[in-house]
């Protein structure tokens, strides 16, 4: 497939997952941490803007100044922007006049993509896909929020279809021997700047199960009174637990004593049998301490991830995010998309079932701060 | 006209005023004394579904159980809501939806009005009338917030007719002298229950100014540096100046060294000539301490207020909204409605140019927090 | 007796209280409202000498510059000062260093009285004694809140005695008749600015209990789920309960089901006899609104008071802290006493059991903030 | 030396490093992480109370049940305790209190150490004077703080000496090649659980400073502006400049436009020369990335460390406080010791001039939050 039809299919994977919607739903921000709908249409659409058809595109017309300020998520460079509390306060511009600024933009694009390309722009064309991909997972997450938060807990889609994942033959863990590996991208395709380079370290000798934690699993550890025994948690953890009053994932609601979860279909009883979802890294640590066992390293399961099935859930490593040896970031704005976040969060490893499709792989490496559960997060544990 | 009528007369008022509005409008809440405008549309039938059909209709068959959580404001004898922080995370149920509620419990109103009625449901319907009213006045306020406060600074309607008040001939204030007075209502039509009991009140003599304090005369302030000057301000007022960063009344900015506005109909230059607006208390007092004048007090208010013009803002008082001899709470939920509010409020007299028509009359009490500036406030003199 | 001798023995009664403290006690600020005993001795030894030494006594040698950042309260105007919240956390200069301090002021000031003054400094004189009986209230009330709160629960002294109050014969409300009356200080000794003028207020008919509610009473308004049921309570203070987590007033424990309260003699069993202390504003309300009663305002007070007997604690009105008709600030720093406090607060008529001797009397307007609890607050009910 | 003059002699440095403070010193916490000294006098004796005495010597009387709640600082197994930020609000037990409380226990712990003791005690105890040694670094940087942070300004003392590093002769990096290394403790004496086990690291190719930055490099980064360029910064750590004003490093005042320093002898004049102290690790790494550099991790500084001077100042790391392979927790308390505290957290290596005589080692592991600077916390430069 050429560059033009790619920046085709992906701008219209983002339009399809928000067909559902009502005008309302990309409104509302209810927490800090989710952005309206409606914010990442126009965002997503200000990146090809910005990055590329303002810079490269000879002659092209800026649609609206005003929505640089409106769009800009966090790059510095590219000035002021509308701090991100206060997403969720924009009536204006509307669902419409959003959607109509993303056909000016895709138009042009489209004509941009036409002509002749350097590599360097095939590039930015790229990171600016892969960017928007994650907006495509940020949004399915972000819709689950605002919907699941909602009193009348209303469903996303009932077509929508959950990926079931077989678990493994056997619980037994895989073992993998001491020695030197390597991790890290190497190949030909895309990566981001965090994934290089691709470099060697040692490993000690290590176990890691083939599966996910399970809800019913997860359930054991709740109800020999996990979330009331500090001997589990980190010191920080437990401030977590006490002052949010957290008492299982997030979603999950125990109506009349049975334990029910929101889902995209609405309020459906928990599947036992499902991975444990939309838990923090305190809440995986736990229970990992809990088991007497813990999380694998970034590396341990990079190591080992060919051996066993991922992609149902973001996997929660006990690794910190940092630079990878000789890590550089680039310059200008593209340079703020990934090394300035390099602390105070964990690594996450593997896909969820709404990864877009083709945007996940091994050495892929997705990152956030140790109390958010609003991503398909679970838990493979190791020792 | 009868009550059938002028329920519909009311509501359709309501409808009336959001008809410029689009979908996402009504949905944010930029700051938690702002409610969305779907909010109020919801908020105004749940009142009148739930204080005269439910207890009073025969067969009258509930539209939607969740609304009561969804739309009762601080009813807690009525049960549990949504908190008032929350009320712009609802992305439902939509403006269609509520639409369709509002519509639903008008039909049955109509019927329910057009039967035989007690006095004591004529009563309660004429409240819930007055309660619809002044949610008008708050939608009006409310959308000047959500409006004014975006960065595009949409137009609520270019065709919006702002009140025009013809100053009094002469500046000179208007004296009257020391004696018995009396307040609060005693006519035959509606009024609050914190009108009652007209009583006696023993003033001494005062001057009172006819006009209203306009943006020149506060400019004049501003310019002598009256925002950075602690000796006119109350210690509170000047904690909350300096947390705030206060420098001008609210929708004002200062734009190539031209100072401009915020209104319906979008950004203009600042009249000089109008009186000055949306001011909280603080700045009031400060005003008339740098002045070396002071504000009056409510009594002092409707003593005098036959000799002047009022109904352009809402007027600052020096009086504490505290209860009238003899004031009770009615029982049950309509209790509620004014006398627990009775602490750390200011007293506004008066009325405003987005005041619904026949609302306001001489002994109406308004009552606002002292930092509050999103309502049409201003500032009359006295000594 | 004359000024200087005045000046001795109210600077001793000072030093007295504090004569039975650990030097540690000197030193701590549990809560904002709270001023480190050390910082009274201080300030109100720099009060003397920024308003009196320094501007009238020739030749007076400013003991240390650096104190006048240390000590000042709340005046503006004259300069900068250690943040309030912040005095806790000052360990030098050190108890003895102030001591020294007050030595250094005290003697200046006795030569000083000696010499021949003018009415303006002799009333400035006066001003900066009942000024220092204000602060030996709060040294008894802050020395009790810093005890109080140690876990230890330390005696202040065993010796201390308490103000016992013989109830009135009769609990028959005194009932006073509509019309006008006259309120304000008007006789020859000192008054503070916020007592003047004297003048007419009109009120309606209305009773005053002879006596304060007692602890028996209160006991009775708990265990009648008082602070649980909203009716009895305003929104603001109803909030304050719920956030709070408030059960019964301030220094009370319930140790193995039985109430306890800490006194200056430490620990001990609820008397409940005695009138129930150290309320809020906003439990006075509540509880006048549980009993169907409700809470006299400050007029209403001072013209019954000849006819009951006070003096025990303060009692709470209904009246917010106002300026009386003609009140004007003292020019400089002296105005920033009293006026810029008049917001939002409410006024307590009478005086408590660790009101120093001589300083109270009927026009006398105490005022603090509708949630605070650390002064010997009580109620008397009206109807 | 054995035990018992261990035990005596650890003990006595502590009371050595507080014979310069005043009562007052002893009993304020200006900010959280600051605790009062007197609390860590108490603290370190109830350690050895509680975890040796009460369990272990037969007999032994405790002397004050109330003391457990007053000194246990994090121990979540021993039962509740004085909230943190109420350590400062103590005047009770008083310093003089404590001083007796910690002779009963030296004069126990005494007799206890002279009698047969198991090994397994005798670790206990030696851990117990580690956690001693502990405190006195942190005594030294309290009490750093509460006098740094006093508007006067006190001395410690005027005899304090400061240590001297000579800079290595030449800037030139120390190269290490790429391949295994060991890390971690392997040694006969005592270690702290997380510098355990001794494992290999496959570490790169990289350069090391041989010197610490020092004042005069870290003043050409805030004259270049480094404070006002968000491309140096975490995300985070820009938030946090913003947020918190931060010019400078932490005890710098810029006076008449000379940089100034608060050290033990009071405020002087900055030292161009001595390594830059006193700063975050958002500083540290803002520092490194303006150099165009990077911090080293905790591998490659270990394996590097035998080539270099260190002891000035604490180094802040690249590395995440995280557990080595292999880590365990003990049981019961002393295991909530280090592991609780593996989560967004930086290690920093070295040691400090107010570290403990013989505390020190290279396998040793600090740590701390990113934004914290009380410490004697420095730069080593790596690429």
């Amino acid at each position: 497939m050429d560059i033009a039809d790619c920046y085709i299919k992906v701008r219209k994977h983002t339009e399809q997952i928000c067909s559902h919607l009502q005008t309302e739903d990309y409104v509302v921000q209810p927490v800090v941490d989710v952005s309206p709908p409606k914010w990442h249409i126009g965002h997503t659409t200000w990146f090809f803007e910005t990055f590329i058809l303002k810079p490269y595109f000879m002659g092209y017309q800026e649609y609206n100044p005003d929505y640089n300020y409106v769009f800009n998520s966090y790059y510095e460079t590219v000035g002021n922007r509308v701090i991100r509390t206060d997403r969720g306060n924009l009536s204006r511009p509307t669902v419409l006049e959003i959607y109509r600024y993303r056909e000016y933009v895709d138009e042009a694009m489209n004509n941009f993509l036409r002509s002749e390309l350097t590599d360097d722009i095939k590039e930015l064309v790229i990171l600016g896909l892969n960017h928007e991909e994650q907006h495509q997972e940020l949004l399915f997450t972000d819709i689950k929020y605002i919907l699941g938060h909602n009193p009348l807990f209303p469903a996303y889609s009932k077509n929508y279809i959950s990926l079931k994942v077989v678990p493994a033959i056997s619980d037994e863990f895989i073992k993998l021997n001491e020695g030197i590996y390597e991790v890290g991208f190497n190949g030909d395709g895309f990566c981001f700047d965090n994934e290089l380079n691709r470099h060697k370290v040692y490993l000690n000798t290590f176990e890691i199960s083939p599966n996910l934690v399970t809800n019913h699993e997860y359930l054991e550890f709740i109800n020999s009174g996990g979330y009331h025994d500090f001997r589990h948690w980190h010191a920080e953890g437990w401030d977590w637990v006490k002052i949010n009053k957290i008492e299982a994932p997030l979603y999950w609601h125990l109506i009349d004593d049975e334990w029910h979860h929101y889902t995209y279909h609405g309020l459906e009883m928990l599947n036992l049998k499902e991975p444990v979802c939309h838990i923090s890294y305190f809440e995986a640590y736990a229970y990992a301490s809990w088991k007497g066992l813990r999380l694998p390293t970034e590396f341990e399961w990079e190591a080992a991830a060919t051996q066993f099935t991922w992609g149902k859930n973001w996997e929660w490593t006990e690794s910190s995010y940092l630079p990878y040896p000789g890590f550089a970031k680039a310059p200008g704005a593209i340079g703020e998309y990934n090394g300035k976040f390099m602390v105070n969060q964990k690594v996450l490893r593997g896909a969820s079932e709404v990864t877009s499709p083709g945007h996940s792989r091994i050495t892929y490496r997705n990152f956030f701060q140790t109390h958010l559960r609003w991503q398909f997060t679970g838990i493979r544990l190791a020792k």
